[in-house]
């Protein structure tokens, strides 16, 4: 797809991709969880095997970026941490205000699980990586991940609606520190884990 | 399936479930790349959708354990991290020696990415947990993450065949560190990001 697209043609195929991103989301999902006799299993796979040629038959070079990026907001569509278009990606909702605060809400289940009912390390982990830089981001400072530093101090659940709340701390020239913490949506008052990280942009 | 599965039974099943795994795996690259016609992605979508409510006919609950997984390894047929089963997780291979050493290798593609053409740091912090974790367990030690610092040196990139190696640190009472890095398979002698962790038992 080298021709430029116009703006219903982008708004269209962001949608399309979504689907497409929501539907594997779900079939991700299930693929962990189901307990279907070993023939329609395999039989699933065949068809899986299917459609991944039908997608193949055109697809961009590991560098080439999204055409559906979005340059003003700095918003990626196939994000693996809130990407719409991506499968990995959970469904992360976020927001963000010029103070440097960022706010996301996620409910994970049985594909980010890492001990028993729990949510793996990390993913809270990347899902802190993201807030945080979000924050920084959203303050007008940028700059890559230098540092991060993740403290698991209660298990977080799978399946129990998250909050996820960051704030930019110190910017001093090229760095900039954050700092976020998760909590159960209807615990609020007690952290589940908390991160902080530090952002080095190539220019102040 | 509430019966138990004989051990070819169960052989066939995690072989049919790692198949599914990789299967998916392979559409999940496809999707997060490809240029096809917005009706073929529509028509993908809905097959795809087909494909799910079959597997969704016998699922497992939230908190029910995968009968595929084996207790006397830990060995976890669905994680994220390093789960043939699961379409999340990247095709990690990783080893490990009763003195807390563990080695991965790893070639990160589209659906990792970051920053353009760079792995996600949240996807780097989640091989660590995972790499550390393992080093701690194959010495006999045990315990969920209480905290990781990642520190990322340079930009790790997608498409680059990987290598992490983690390694037991200080092991005292309930509480075990360990350290590790990652480097390109081609340039051994420069650490991409590093990356420290404490684990905390139950029991001593």
């Amino acid at each position: 797809m080298t021709e430029r697209l116009s703006s219903e043609q982008l708004a269209a195929r962001r949608d399309a991709a979504g689907a497409l991103g929501s539907a594997l989301r779900d079939l991700v999902d299930a693929a962990v969880r189901t307990e279907v006799p070993l023939a329609e299993l395999q039989d699933v796979t065949a068809s899986v095997q299917q459609l991944a040629a039908r997608l193949r038959v055109d697809m961009r070079g590991l560098q080439e970026p999204a055409p559906l990026d979005d340059p003003g907001t700095g918003d990626r569509w196939f994000s693996p941490v809130y990407g719409p278009g991506n499968p990995l990606a959970p469904r992360l909702a976020a927001t963000d205000t010029p103070d440097g605060r960022a706010t996301g809400r996620v409910t994970l289940g049985k594909p980010y699980e890492g001990p028993p009912g729990v949510v793996h390390g990390g993913v809270v982990a990347t899902l802190f990586d993201h807030m945080l830089a979000r924050a920084v981001r959203a303050a007008g400072r940028g700059g890559m991940t230098a540092e991060l530093t993740v403290t698991y101090r209660r298990p977080v659940r799978l399946g129990v609606p998250l909050l996820l709340t960051a704030k930019m701390n110190d910017a001093d020239g090229r760095r900039t520190t954050a700092r976020a913490r998760i909590v159960a949506e209807d615990d609020p008052g007690t952290t589940l884990a908390e991160a902080e990280g530090l952002f080095v942009s190539l220019r102040p």
